[in-house]
This record gives structure tokens, C-alpha cells and sequence, in this order.
């Protein structure tokens, strides 16, 4: 539901040199998303109308990641006001509240935003911001005694009791939208790095005698910014542990929740257990009372209601397990369908394929679905039975209740409650192993 | 050994909303067992004659769990003195002491019990209690000048002085058998919720005025109680951390503690060695000098003095590995034995199997232990080698020293020191290859 | 580069009975490192001279470890002086200084160590010291008005004022080596142990009037001295979060530092992404831009930039993968180069081979390159095309553009652009699963 009163202007032109890398800062990931995408996420959630990215140059990747929302380009890095003004093509008439955010600043939660768009219903400017265990390094935000917003101080400007107020800014505002431009507009940069600051629009905006400006404070683990791949991987754990606590109250048992890695849409039902050491990609749904035993990897795929998975089971995207099928250890799933009760237990690639219910699919089974140029699907019908070590090449269709005899390499389709296989006969010689291994100790000299 | 003078009475009726499961709270599990299954192992431990299990309505698991000890059943929920009073006709003639515990609070240490016991044979009750880093919420042992329990006061009815107290109520209690059910029949309901408080027997026992009561303390990680998956979550940690600990004291190398997940009763040897990312489940016993690479699942299994096993190596119930024995990577053994110096390195599945002292299984070996209706046996001899790709299948017996050839399928019986092999002839067809290239080329536009 | 100024002596004696071990404490491994090879390897790094280890009886192991290092045997235990004493013969003319280090202390930074070797060029001894967070039990370092040591003193020996001191004796010493053999004769041993402490030396170079004693300060946790496997678990965990943030700050995503183990001579390129579950064993390279999706398990191996691993991929040593190479889950590569953008994505095993540049090798394939007594090649040429479940049987080469037919055992060389394959003719029997599972209910009873 769109907010037509509420815009945003993300600032994600950072080059992120800190991250060592070839790209973006704000596109490397978090929970499978990317940093910027958390953000953009936020402000769907929160129903912001237009949303304008403010990139750097040649940002291709993260143009592609706020499309279809307006990129607009800072040519030049002269601050953060110079990069929000650089919104302003993109946001002719601003709406009534426009917020300013931070594409590497991905962990601000909805609610305490949706705070800061209400505090701004009456005040010019609202700024985040929050409680600093150890504020030495940010700037600190001065309040009146009603708690309005009088002045940001940067620490090394700080006085002495200045330096003892624990709230710090965080530098994400909502702002009046009839009075952001005009505001970013009068921004100088009359200081040692020659920037414009957006933090310099609240002494404007005192300094005009007649606006209100206030505070709205979140957590300070909400504020991480991202600069490099330790606080990369510090804003991992945040965000893994906010998923792995709501699958907890949801029901869910995590054996060790340290070690289970989720994404920001991973969907589970009820009295789901998940052993020790899962990966759950995006696009992950799983149903009630299923049992997943550790050691899983699972992307984009959907497991009904009671089916038993592991260990080591791997799900690639378009896998569907279908209620009480199991998936045992060191099987590969993808683009395919196991249905009801179906059983691939051990050491087994499934892919381009159907297995009816109630099939059971032996070891070592493998469908052959790739020729070097296309992709073809292989078809088990329901209740057939596929012999240890087959290899299935694809295209073709084992019928229902057709048993396939262990070892074969079957190419032809297979009628329903046949059996077929492919087999040359046993050839057995009397006594060449022993022949055989004294020849070779001979030779090599061994024991 | 039991001891006749000591019963328990553990209430186990809650249902334990906060799990959001359909499974009562006490069935959820703990290192492999369930919740109330470790408050009962303690009670063994310490050789608790008569044990009674309070539950509620439609608990057949609980009762499962129970069984054989006697089950009373707390039609209503009406609070821990009429909980613990159901009990009285399982127990017409209590014993000298009559412990009460919780199922839901399974890290109490035996040794703390003991404790409580002993204390008992010169107090009428037994209060344990913690040092609450936090005390707010707790109940307060209020103790008089000699340390003896005065009074249990509950946080909304405590004094500023009492508040101070950090001496807080488990609930778990030693009771005088003689006076156990005396005292919980003249506890009374006259409070907010209409319950029966359990604490209410000690102002009881006071009143009488030549009962005295004391306090033991355990720790207050002992005291964990589990309401919802969070606090379960937080158990197992704890339990793990025991069970780690005690393994690295009794000579074991975690290379990362951290991620290896133990049950109650693996026993290891000295000198073993585990990687990180392993699983043991219950029923596991690891001989001395065993390398474990990690990435292992391992239940019901043994493994003998100086096998090597990993990384990825999962051993199912009834599994055997014989000294010095190797098990590779994505190898699963179930109900076989592999014996000393037998090698399975790679990608192979052994069920109800036997692989003979120093024989050789190759990569990708199956063996087709089950045709839809029966499990059958596969035997292969001392020194055998099995190519590899091969499927054994069962029942079959492959002889001493006898070698399969690659990629067979072999289902009559291998004689010792034989050779066999199922293999057509190898055809090839030359230029084919480019012919199908240049013909899928040009039908599906791909270079 | 050897600095002939600087030699050292390492003590290594100790048994580790705490261990609960067969094997010598410091033979003990930390990152795939022997403890005392961390020691060593920080000796090397600050180019010591001559390095004498001093052993305990019977310690072949250790000698081993220290090779090609000359080490001396303490007999029998009689303390750190008497220890270090024994390096004498093997240092008959000791250089400007000799460090003396704990073989089972081995997180001191090579930096540490070298601040002491500069301290030394102005005073007779040094002595590193660390602030200790609980100071009690150890000996304290009491300092003058400069800064130099006056004296050290045991804990038990400590007055309150110097029990108040938090600068402790780590025991590594830095000493003139004109005056080390000297001092350490004169060492007695009137105390209640009937040793000869090292720490002595300190009040006997200070009672000859002119020798300065200088202190320089460590990190508490480089002083971690391993005694048990807890420690030694936790000295791994210092040792990898050392590692990890080391990765991180050259461009590398840890999506879950705290699940990845890295060994000291892990080296990555930038942009390389490292998914939860992974273990980086000794000697492995990982170039730029290559993605390692989880759960895998390297040693001894190289992979070229753009490579995509895992999850459950297996690297063993003298595995190398190519630029843009793909290898799969539960694939296990072994002494074998992997060519420029082939792919080996499920399930297979590559042992003593080549796969050439843009080959495919499909599901369940394996290099059968062991016969019992020798291993042999298995070449596979650019653009081959490998069936899936097929086994190569070594000494065997396919040809560039070969295709091999899913199921086959080849075993006889392949030309290029060939199609060659082993498979009997499909025999197929209407009816025949109807008529066994008719057959087998009636047998068994089943349904």
C-alpha cells in the first residue's frame, strides 16, 4: 500500500574502498539481499510512495538493484546534502514527508522509521537517534528541555559536557517535504573537508527561529553502518539472529540456532525441527512437522507438511517435496518434483523430473537430464521402484509401478508394472584374483 | 542401586503454549532426549525408589516417556500444591524423603539433589535455591541469623529490604514424607489466580513451629526452566557446553567446541580427534586414537580404536567400524559391520552389510540391500575389492580376496579369489561425437 | 633473513599430563599446526639464528617437530632454569641475545617478540609482561620510578601493595647472551619445590649492581599457555578469530566468520565469498572472485579465479581448479588439475586425472585409479563430454570432444570426437513388477 504523503531519498553512492572490492558496497549481501535492498525493502514495507537512489558513477549493479525505482547520479562526492540534493529532478514536488537514509544502514527497523514519519507530522526535521555505549567519535544531539532537537554537535566540536550525552545521531532524518530542498539548498561547506553536510540543515532550520525539530531514538545495534567485511559479517549475525528468534517463537525448533543460516524470507510451519548446520537460501518455504536433520542446503524450494530431509540434502531452486517424502544424505534435488511418501534416500541427483508418490528411488541414482546443449525431464510414476546405481536418461518415463533393475542405464520408456533394466551377464573367472595379485607383487614388490 | 528411603514426585502437566507446538512441553528434546527424560536420569542417578509423574490431560507421550514409573493425571489446572497432590495414591506410604521437581527444568545437577537430601535429614523441607543475577520477578528465600529458611516471599509482596535478597525460589523442593501430603492438603487457594502454591507448605510447616526448614543452593544455570524454544534453545547450550567440557577433560581434541553437538552418552576414547561440524547422536561409542574430519553424523554406531573417518561420513544405528578402519567422504554405513583395516573412501552406501577385514569398497558402491518388501545381507569378504560404480545385490556374498570389476552389477555369489564383472563390450563410435555437435548446433542455435 | 645476533632456546620438556594424551603437549596442533611449530614458525619470521629446543626424555615426536632445529634432552624435570640450562652445549657461544620461549605458548606475536629484541640493546634482561584482567596467581612485575624491573614476585610471596599490581610475568625472557649461561648457573634451588626457576635470574642480575632489567608488555591473550584441551580449544579460537579478521580486511566475505576454520597459510584473493561450514586445511589457495557456497572441506589445493565451489565440495592435496571451473556438491577432487571453465557438478569422484578445459562430467562419475597395488591416470580432453554414472577405469584417456554414454565402465582409450560407451541392449518384462509385488505381499504379508 502506497504512501503518497512519504518519499525517500536513499544515499548509496559510497564506493565502500574499505570493503576491498570490485563492487558497490551496497551490493554485497546480507542474508542473501543485498545491503541497498534491505533498505528498499523497509520502505516498501512502510508503503514510502517515490523512492529516489542516489548512486555514483558507473553503479550499474546498483541502478539494477533499486530498479525500477529513479537512480540519479552525485557525479562528485562532496557530502551527504550535495548527494541529497542531487534527488531533486527526481522529486519535483516532495510529498509531505521525505526521509533521507542510508543504503549501507540496512538494519533500521520499520517500526522505529514509522516513528520518526509520525514525530515529523509535527516537527520540521526528525532525526534517529539512539544511545551510544561508547559515543566518543559521534555527534551528539543536544535537546531543550521538552526534548526538541536543538543543535547536532560533532564530537570534536563538543564541549566537555557536551561529550557526556549518550544520544548520538545516526544521520537518518524525515524531513518536512515543502522544506528539504530549500534547506539542502542553503548548505555550505565552509569546513576543513570542504563538504556539505546534511546534518547542517537543523542549525538552518533553528536558526529560522520557527521550526520544531525532534528526536526519535532506535537501538543502536539498528544504526551499524557498513564500511567494511567485519561489520559486514557483524550486521550477518544481527540480522540472523532477529530471523532466528522469530522462527523460535514461531514454533520452530533450532537445535543450535548459532548455526543455522536463514534468509530474510525463509517461511517455516509448526513443530519444524532443524538439526545443526542448515543453509536456507531465498525463496525457502517449509511446512508443519517437518524434520530436517542437519547439514541441509536449501534454496528456493518448498517442502510440504511431514516430509523428513537429511543429512545432507541438497534443494536447488523449483525442488518441491511433497508431504512425508524423504530426502536423505548427499541427495541433490532440483527443478523436480518428489511427490507423496516418495523416498530418495542416499547418494542421488534428481533433476528435470517428476517422482510419483509413494516411488522409492535407490542409491546412486541419477538423471541424466543434460546433453551438452539442452535440458530434458525424466518421468517416475507413482509407486515405481528405481534400482540402486541407474542411471535415467532423459527424456523418458518409467511407468507406475515399473521397477528398474539396480545398475541399468535405461533410455527407453518403461510401461507401467513392467520391469526393465540393462544388464550384461555376470562373467565370473575362477581364481584371477589370485593370479592377478601375485603377478602384481611381483612387479611392484609389494606385500 | 535404589534407594528405598528417597521418592520423587515430578509435575509434568503444563502444555507449554509458549513452545507453540502440538507436542506437550516435556516431550520436546534436549541432546537427543526429551525434556523429562533428564529430570528422570537424574532421579536415577541418585536411585530414587518410587517416581511419580504428574500429567495432564491426553499426555500419552508423556506417559511414554514416563513409562514404566506410575503416571497421575491433573485433570485441572488448579496450581503446584494440587499438581504434586495427585500423586498421593501412587505413593500411600511416602518414604522418609519425597522430592518434588519439575519436568520442564532438566539441568539440575545430581550432585545438587544429594545435596538436598542430605540436607533433609535434619529439616522438614528443603527449599533449592539461587543466587539470581537478576532477582527481579523471583520468589525470596528469607533466611534467619542461622541460614535457616523463615519464609518464601514472592517479588510483588516483598519489602524494599527483601527485594535486596539475591537468595531466590526454585520451586524444587525435599520434603519430610511423614508431612509431604499432611501439609499440601491444608494449602489453601486465597490468592489472585485461585491456586494452590506449592510454597504456601512452608509457611505451613513454620506455623508449626517446631518444623525447621532449610535452603540448598545450586547454581542458577542449573535452574533454567523452558517455556518457549528460545529458552530450549538456551538448555542445549548448556548441555552441550557439559558435554563438550567433560570430553576435552577426558582427553578428546574439538578443534572448534563450539560446533560440535554431543548427546547424553557418547563415550569417547583418548586421543580422539574431532573436526568442526559434527553431529553424535545418541548411542554412540568412539574408541581411542580415532580421527574424526569433520562434517560427520553419527548415531547408534561404534567406531574401533584408530579408524579414520570424515570428513562427510555418516554412520546410521548398528553400524561397526573395526580398528583402523577407514570411512571418506559421503559414505553411509546402517546395520554393518566394517572390519579392521576395511577401506570405504568415497560415495558409497553399505547397508546390512559385512566388509571384511582389509577389503577395499571403490567409490560409488551400493549396495541394493532392499527390493520394496525385505532388507537382505551383502558379505564381502576379508581383502576383497570391489570396483567402483558397483551394485551389489542382495543377498550375495562376495568371497575372500575376490575382485568385482568397475561399474557391475552382481547379484550370484563371488568365490573367493574370483574375478567377476557384469560389462558389455565397450563400442565406440568415432566422429560421432562432431557429428551430434554440429547437428545440435545447428538445431538449437547454440555455438 | 637469519639474524646471527639473535638465538633462542624453547622449552618443551613438559609432559602435559592434563592433556589426558599419548602424544607430547606440544605436539598438539593449533590450525594444523604442532604448538611448538607456531613457536618456531615466529622465531623464523623474526630470523633467529640458531634455535635449541629443549625435549623431554624419549620425545621423539618433538625432536621431529624441531628438525632440522638442534634440540637437547632435560632429563629429568627440575625446573625452567634447569631446562634452559641444558641448551648450553648447543649454544657454546650464544649471540647479543637469547630469547627464551614456552613451547606451549604460541599466540605471542612475531611484533611482541621483537619489541623485546630491541629493549635488550639497553638492558641485561627482559622480561615480557602482560596486564592481567585477574591478576591472581601469577607473579608480579615490580617496576621503578622508570620503568625498569626491580624484581618479580610470586603471587604467594606478594605484599598487598603488590598484590594490587595487574603487570604479570608471562616467563618469556629476552637476555644478554654474554650473561645467560652465567646467571643461570648461579640459579639455586632453596625453595619448597627444590626446582631452579628461571624467574630467579632477574634479583641475581639485579643484585650485581649494573645490570638493567627492562619489562615489555604484551597482550594478555598472546600469553594463553595451553595445559589442557580447553585451552588448547580456546587458543584455536584466538588463533582463528586472528585469521578470520585478517581475511575479512583483504576483501573477503565470511558470511559466518565464526563457521569457518582457516590454517595459517590460507591465502584468498579479493571478492572471494565464503559461505557458513567451511574448513580451509593447510596449503590452500583460493584466487580472486571465486564463490564458495558452504559446507566444504579443502586441503592442499589451488583454485583459479572465478572458480564457484560447493556447497559440499571436497578439495584433497594437489587438487587445482581452473579459471571458472564449477564443482558441485558431494564431488571429491584428489591430485588432479580441473581445467579453465569445465564442470563436475554432483556427486563424483576425480582422483590422479586431468579434465581439460570446458569438459562436462556428469552425476556419479568415477576415475577408478586404484587397482589395490598402483594409482593411475585418467585423462579427460578438452570439451569430452562424461556420462553420468560411469567409471573410467585407469591407465585411460578420453579424447577432446569424446562423448561417453551415461552408465558405461570404459576402460579402453577414447578418441577424440568419438561417442563411446559400454551398455547392454534394455530388456524390458510386461507385467513383471504386478506379478512380484503379487508374489512378494503374498510371502510377506504385507499390504
Amino acid at each position: 500500500m502506497s504512501q503518497t504523503d512519504l518519499a525517500a531519498i536513499v544515499l548509496a553512492a559510497g564506493e565502500g574502498t574499505r570493503m576491498r572490492s570490485a563492487h558497490p558496497k551496497v551490493a554485497h549481501r546480507l542474508a542473501g539481499r543485498p545491503l541497498l535492498g534491505h533498505v528498499l525493502a523497509t520502505l516498501d514495507d512502510l508503503g514510502a510512495g517515490t523512492v529516489v537512489v542516489v548512486v555514483g558513477p558507473e553503479m550499474d549493479a546498483v541502478e539494477a538493484i533499486a530498479a525500477p525505482r529513479p537512480t540519479v547520479t552525485q557525479a562528485e562526492r562532496r557530502g551527504t546534502a550535495h548527494a541529497a540534493l542531487q534527488a531533486k529532478p527526481a522529486l519535483p514536488a516532495p510529498p509531505g514527508t521525505v526521509l533521507i537514509l542510508f543504503g549501507d544502514t540496512p538494519l533500521i527497523r520499520p517500526e522505529t522509521i514509522r516513528a520518526m514519519v509520525e514525530a515529523r507530522q509535527s516537527a520540521a526535521v526528525v532525526v534517529l537517534g539512539f544511545r551510544a555505549a561508547d559515543p566518543t567519535g559521534y555527534g551528539r544531539l543536544v535537546t531543550d528541555a521538552a526534548g526538541d532537537l536543538d543543535a547536532i554537535v560533532e564530537h570534536r566540536d563538543a564541549s566537555e559536557a557536551q561529550r557526556a550525552i549518550d544520544l548520538c545521531n545516526s544521520g537518518v532524518m524525515a524531513v518536512d517535504g515543502a522544506l528539504l530542498f530549500p534547506l539542502l539548498d542553503r548548505v555550505g561547506n565552509d569546513n576543513a573537508k570542504g563538504e556539505f553536510y546534511l546534518t547542517d540543515i537543523i542549525a538552518l532550520a533553528r536558526a529560522d527561529g520557527h521550526h520544531r525539530c525532534a528526536v526519535v531514538e532506535g537501538a543502536e545495534s539498528e544504526m551499524l553502518g557498513i564500511n567494511d567485511r567485519a561489520q559486514l559479517a557483524a550486521a550477518e549475525r544481527v540480522v540472523q539472529d532477529r530471523l532466528r528468534a522469530a522462527a523460535m517463537a514461531g514454533g520452530v525448533t533450532l537445535t543450535d540456532p548459532a548455526t543455522v543460516t536463514l534468509s530474510m524470507d525463509t517461511a517455516f510451519g509448526r513443530d519444524v525441527t532443524v538439526g545443526p548446520f542448515c543453509v536456507f537460501g531465498p525463496g525457502v518455504r517449509i511446512g508443519a512437522g517437518v524434520e530436517i536433520k542437519g547439514f541441509c542446503h536449501f534454496e528456493g524450494c518448498i517442502v510440504e507438511d511431514g516430509a523428513v530431509l537429511g543429512p545432507y540434502s541438497r534443494l536447488r531452486p523449483a525442488a518441491t517435496i511433497g508431504p512425508g517424502a524423504h530426502i536423505g544424505n548427499f541427495v541433490e534435488v532440483k527443478k523436480a518434483t518428489v511427490e507423496a511418501g516418495a523416498k530418495v534416500n542416499h547418494l542421488t541427483y534428481i533433476g528435470d523430473a517428476r517422482v510419483g508418490a509413494g516411488a522409492n528411488v535407490g542409491a546412486g541414482t541419477i538423471t541424466c537430464n543434460y546433453d551438452g546443449f539442452g535440458k530434458y525431464h525424466t518421468d517416475i510414476g507413482a509407486g515405481a521402484f528405481i534400482g540402486s546405481n541407474t542411471a535415467l536418461v532423459a527424456p523418458v518415463t518409467i511407468g507406475d509401478g515399473a521397477i528398474i533393475g539396480a545398475g541399468s542405464a535405461i533410455s527407453d520408456d518403461v510401461p507401467a508394472d513392467a520391469l526393465s533394466l540393462t544388464r550384461a551377464p555376470q562373467s565370473t573367472r575362477q581364481g584371477w584374483a589370485a593370479r592377478f595379485r601375485t603377478h602384481m607383487k611381483r612387479l611392484t614388490g609389494k606385500a
